[in-house]
């Protein structure tokens, strides 16, 4: 066996018990409150059938899917004249036919579709697991990467995506979060503003331009609308919605003149009236989500499937972009046969919040603590002295390590300091012949002598 | 987009929320335990470089390993005549760099050679994440499982050992099993045996013939001993150690005498004692693991790569291989050029312990359990009434969910039957005008008036 020297995928990364103790802290803190609105988790294999992946996320995405070499003597069947032809995109399909998943939708889609008989609907899942993308590596981008999603499927009813506001607010401020604001809009809104102007098929390029108002100003949305196809009298008629202001009941009301004509339009602005009925009878209690809650008529997340309402969240603690974001699709497993399930769904960006989390120190100091004592070794009469000590703490639910063998007291320490460990038990001579061990604080290096009994009490 | 109809890819699984719920109760309670006695969480990534797998599994795991494709034009560089050839051994080097890990011991060992001037040793580790192999599949053996592996790394102290009999009897027993063996065995003892017989090079041998006894006797380990090249005084030598019986006490007496003139025989029997003195100090109030722990000479698991102790674990209550093993291996990290650091580890086999709990009925029903209370939705009216309830119940701490639109009672009664909620509150006309609640058992069918704060209490 030749000697390697090891190194990691470009793209991908180790977790260290420090990190992950803080990425548990997260995903538990998240998975609590999607249990507590009746969400049940589920998982599926990270490999599927290239089949049911391709043609899901674009051309641009197809390529991105990381494709597994079948088994065995995977070239007997290619034919020739294509290896001759070095055709690597037609090769793919001959020599792979499983692929890791590039997200957890499609694949819920699928399961969903595959056990429709045993779903008692509506269906409310999540389901925590990572997913894999080819692409180009960078700063806070992975090519393994897990995802937090929670989705409802077989419920049309506009209490699902209130839900989704509370259970972000709850979650959110769960892990620290104080200021962050859940944007929402409407697809609806959005189609029947470009169909007030009677460019439908314009409605993404309409909401790209809009979308950058804060960055480049009027003047700027109107030149690039203009080059997206627009003419002036379109963006004269665009005006009210570029420069949409006031609170959110004030953009309602705006908008409503503007889709006066638009069936489409009004309904999305009914859709997030009821959402926001919603949020206020649900929080009788609680004014902090009327102000976190806001309508932004420039977001258009997912336009090629959400269908109603769109979702981003955004912390205003720390320059960061989206923390989260989802929404209604009304077609979601039409891709495998099922048609007209509807369908809401949200998803925490994990790693962002990680590194929001890190950044404002909210991490909470038991998230970084393991064993909670140490008992120190230095001679083979302590150690027997100790292994039944160690036992009981830990009969007690007490995290408890026993230095495995004798060594110096410097050393035993370091390793409870680079461990976190917050208390040491130190037993010499004294220690054994009183029964009175000495406990030693790592904090505050305060040292004070207790029988096991009240040291047992103390740790617990 | 063409319609797929959905398929996995063979050998592979999706979890179901019940499912989930109970695989999560064996995980949680096996990490549970391991954090108790000390050990800390890692994850590493599901890909690594192709170089870091190749050659550490013997040609038949090498064929084993699911390897990715190359993202992009991955033939574009690879040599015509190879593709001519159509060498798929050959290729595969051209067209994959990276692979699904195959255990995760070998990305273990990966880790703390990158890792080494971070982790403050000895490095107690635990580690559970899906694995990869392309196994043919059959009941029970899956292309994609999860192992659940703790092991510690640079400490040569066989406390370890013995604690981690303490692990596998507090977890299986955490998690209700009964009656199970803990099987210890030393590969120098095995060394040892073969050594005395001057055939050293035959210890493996020896050992698969041996571990037959059970299913074909002393004539037929004879016989097979002779096949794998012994000689009749060969097998008269070995016959006390086929024939080994008693307790563990005289097993030990009993190999002392045929190891005598073996250091390395008596090397083994002295650390298999240690381990077993241990054990006793630390559990001074429990007999029950004397019972448990039993020396098998014939335990052979993983000779390519341990060194010291062995251990297997299988339960006598279900027919069922294996449910957990491990051992000591001096030279873990050498592969990857840090010499000379000495680790041992064990594993639990989730999968089958999860099978044996299905088949004793041993999962409790708290881990069949989501959501608490499902309120009842049969108008706008009680909607109205239910959605501050709905909030308070969840700020209590209970899992609820509403009913998102108004349905018939059956089906919603249905609902709750099929995802196991075991409180259903109907809120008609009578309880808005009463203000008493109906709270309906769902396993009784018996049903209570409640005031919301008495509700809220009960179900808490």
């Amino acid at each position: 066996m030749s000697i390697t020297k090891p190194s990691l995928p470009k793209g991908t990364r180790d977790f260290s018990p420090q990190e992950m103790v803080k990425r548990n802290y997260i995903f538990d803190t998240i998975k609590t409150v999607f249990k507590k609105y009746g969400y049940a988790e589920i998982q599926t294999p990270s490999m599927e059938n290239l089949a049911t992946l391709t043609g899901k996320y674009g051309d641009e995405g197809d390529k991105l899917i990381f494709k597994i070499l079948n088994s065995g003597d995977f070239l007997a069947k290619v034919d020739e004249q294509l290896l001759a032809n070095k055709n690597s995109q037609l090769a793919t399909s001959k020599i792979s036919e499983k692929a890791l998943r590039y997200d957890l939708t499609v694949p819920f889609a699928r399961y969903v579709v595959m056990h429709q008989n045993d779903i008692a609907f509506p269906f409310k899942r999540f389901q925590v697991q990572p997913v894999w993308r080819a692409d180009r590596p960078q700063k806070g981008r992975y090519r393994e990467f897990y995802q937090c999603d929670a989705d409802v499927v077989g419920s049309p009813s506009l209490l699902n995506e209130a839900e989704f506001v509370l259970i972000y607010h709850e979650a959110l401020s769960s892990l620290g979060l104080k200021d962050f604001n859940i944007k929402i809009n409407n697809r609806k809104i959005l189609s029947g503003i470009a169909e007030i102007i009677g460019k439908p098929e314009l409605i993404v390029d309409m909401t790209v331009a809009i979308d950058k108002l804060d960055k480049i100003g009027l003047d700027g949305v109107s030149k690039e609308l203009l080059e997206r196809g627009f003419t002036e009298s379109d963006i004269e008629q665009l005006k009210p919605v570029i420069l949409l202001e006031g609170s959110n009941v004030e953009k309602l009301e705006s908008l409503k003149k503007v889709l006066a004509n638009s069936a489409t339009g009004l309904k999305g602005i009914e859709e997030i009236e009821t959402v926001f009925n919603y949020v206020a009878k649900l929080t009788t209690n609680s004014v902090a989500l009327s102000t976190v809650l806001e309508l932004d008529i420039t977001l258009a997340r997912g336009l090629n499937y959400y269908t109603g309402c769109i979702f981003e969240v955004k912390t205003n603690e720390v320059a960061m972009g989206s923390i989260g974001g989802g929404g209604r699709y009304d077609d979601l497993t039409g891709m495998f046969g099922l048609k007209d399930l509807t369908g809401v769904g949200i998803s925490f960006g994990a790693d962002r919040i990680y590194d929001v989390l890190e950044e404002l120190n909210l991490f909470p100091e038991t998230a970084a603590q393991g064993t909670k004592v140490l008992i120190s070794n230095f001679d083979e009469a302590a150690e027997l002295f100790a292994l039944p000590i160690l036992q009981q703490l830990r009969a007690a639910g007490v995290a408890a390590e026993l230095y495995p063998s004798a060594a110096k007291l410097k050393k035993q320490l370091g390793y409870a300091d680079s461990k976190n460990i917050p208390f040491v038990i130190l037993i010499g001579a004294d220690e054994m012949q009183s029964g009175l061990l000495t406990l030693k604080d790592m904090k505050s290096g305060e040292q004070q002598q207790l029988d096991v009994i009240s040291l047992i009490e103390k740790l617990r």
